[in-house]
């Protein structure tokens, strides 16, 4: 007869004289062995990253740390300057909004790129062109391509192509991700960039990423960005001018 | 006439074909130039660290990372399994745990550091001595000292001490930690561990992180481990089972 | 030539002397005339409520208030013992749970009632029959019918629906909300009950809330038993046992 | 011998075919029977209100909902374009910020008044006289005095005095804020209004409403707040404008 098999976590524990995390014991194997981006790495794929994959990783984190006064960085700046002895909470209340719309095209692409790969083995013909047409047919963007800012190029993904190509991680995803690219500027008829988002999202999938790590490493790296807007707001409170900003941009009507 | 300077943010800034971060590229100085890590310190610092302040930072960073089933962990589970759509939220939320309860020992500690190393300097003798006596008198424990798992000795603090050591950065702060240490047992009559939060405010000041950067950093590191829980969640939805333990834990009653 | 419309807001303004809240004066029109529930009304819907909307509304929102250590509440304890000077942290994340899969049928069973009646509007036959059938044949539960506790009848449906019959708002959609309560037993060969999130949903729609502010208002009742939970664990601090007790179900173990 | 107590909860319970709340019968009792506010009172309180203090809680949360783009507001418009699909995070983000800076002075005012009252109680002369030179002295704000925007009176104070006379709970504590008021305007040299949060603070002592609740008070009157705003939001999408109004306030430098 089978038993419902016992939940249990992997995940750490303290005792009186020891911490283990994942089988290792922290004092003596982790602590002053591994780098932040490795243990975050491992404890998110079960094993450490080879030296390339690591460089990989540094690369994409660093890639999303910081891009100035984005919406989170925004929301954690009038956040500081209302619970001020609780720094925590301004940067959590950013990372609340690292949601769907600002990093859920990480994921989306490398799904896309999964999905893409799985028809391809399953021996279907001319699938990328065949995946970009539907969605030029059906007039959505193609996770992964196009930016707000950076025009025609994000400067950002050449260089993390790059980076794969000079570790050795420039493989099948990068190549499907440069083949959709192609598709992409035919399909819709004008030059689409590949935005970071989506090379990130390729190059997660290089080095071993699951997709359900990727939001959660894009959270980190933001984490890190906004403690550097959360020590420049104690200094210069920024938010009481933003407040005031917001105010004037969106005066009070009683019109209907 | 003086002016009342303009309000500006060296955070950093997007344009059509290039990001800069506190002046610099980011595309050619800073992806794939310097880790994770580095970027942090970065951009709370405004400069870039050491190879031994490096080492440092990884290690306090990797020490706070996991320790289990924390409060913090306990809730980012159970809102993983509440909106599961938006795996931000379950990272953010136990994040906003990263309290002055869990996470404040830290900068209270090096606080304590420095207005120690202060009165000192301000020719003040046996200062050590009087803040611990003045701690015990009040009965009020001395931020940095104790913790509730690990007895008789934090396992972590001689290893953070070792590696301060080892890179060169056991200093006046973690002099003045070990002193404090003695004065501690001799005023309070039995041993106290020096905890590992407190010995990461030492090593903070150590390395030049400012006091209003610790919270942060404490934020960063746990947001790391919270990654690993949410993998693991999403696998075992331990929080259904976590609910119920929680139910069974705190029964109704309608006794007064 | 056509001009973009200024962006502007109507919720509210604060002058020297006065403040305005949607073309009203607070002091001298709002403060001491309506209750809280009528001006949430007012707030959203533009109008202040009719005396039966305002019994729905109140009967609405006090069922939906409080049901015990759900995860929310489960949540808003351990935080209230991790962030104790700043409550409202405590409420919020507890809120942040009131998500897709713990609230959001009442907006999904809004949203099929309207398309059920939009499909009747336009001549379609059958209309309810055959959209349960749909939901039948791709084993998926009809949104608004079924609860994990409340078994065969969730009870509080029958009390939400004599309010509406005895307030005069028994229209249209809980008309439509019957109808599929009848085939929902009929396509899926047994008893199903309409949850109150579901009788909830229609009611709204009965007293003219849209769709998009079902959400808040379920939010808004729960933050209310939130402040009852707050309280509680400012008092007994079941956060603790709840802590160790979510350890103990979930033991550490380094089995692979 | 003694036993610990076991720990329990009063809050609620749900069974097969019942809803207990706090010893009430949720379907029999209480839907239908209360409004939202009285319910509010009673999981806090533990006793219904009376109708004046029904009339005196409506009146205090009504002050507090809706005063415009807050920096509460602006958080809560940001998050709602963040993240859109899940809009109990654009309300939860912006309570977040309802925190000791913008809602403290309520139970700050009110624990002045509860010392005060005390020290009289206690046969001292002169207390009011003595607390409030001693702000002076110190330069310090005295809690539930001054406003930002209204001057020289805050127009919700003299509405919600009238509301407490009109009612009979016009008692010891609004009373002492009276006596407060003149003692500040003498001892600071100029007028001071007493703002609305301090007039609250004082009509929650009336009306019985502990301390430990006022917090969540705030919140669930700001809760309703949020929820037009969010509604507006989702109209509007102001989060655009004010995002672009943020990086225009504050633009990038790489000047040190």
């Amino acid at each position: 007869m089978s038993e419902r098999p016992i939940l249990t976590t992997r995940t750490g524990i303290s005792t009186p004289t020891a911490v283990r995390v994942r089988g290792r014991d922290l004092i003596n194997e982790l602590i002053g062995h591994y780098s932040y981006t490795e243990m975050l790495y491992f404890l998110t794929c079960g094993v450490f990253p080879t030296q390339p994959q690591r460089i990989v990783l540094d690369a994409c984190l660093v890639t999303l740390m910081e891009h100035g006064l984005t919406p989170s960085a925004v929301i954690a700046r009038l956040m500081a300057d209302s619970v001020p002895e609780e720094p925590q909470v301004a940067i959590a209340s950013g990372l609340l909004a690292i949601g769907s719309v600002y990093a859920g095209t990480t994921e989306s692409c490398a799904e896309l790129l999964l999905a893409i790969a799985a028809r391809i083995d399953a021996g279907e013909a001319d699938v990328v062109r065949k995946v970009v047409e539907d969605y030029a047919a059906r007039r959505k963007p193609v996770p992964g391509f196009g930016h707000g800012t950076h025009k025609p190029d994000d400067p950002r993904t050449p260089r993390l192509v790059r980076i794969a190509q000079d570790n050795g991680l420039h493989g099948r995803y990068m190549q499907l991700l440069a083949e959709l690219a192609h598709a992409v500027d035919r399909a819709f008829g004008r030059h689409i960039t590949v935005n970071a988002t989506g090379a990130i999202g390729a190059l997660f999938l290089e080095i071993g990423v699951p997709v359900a790590a990727m939001r959660a490493f894009s959270v980190v790296s933001r984490a890190g960005g906004l403690a550097g807007h959360l020590l420049e707001e104690q200094a210069t409170h920024s938010g009481r001018s933003i407040w005031a900003a917001a105010k004037a941009t969106v005066p009070y009507t009683e019109e209907t």
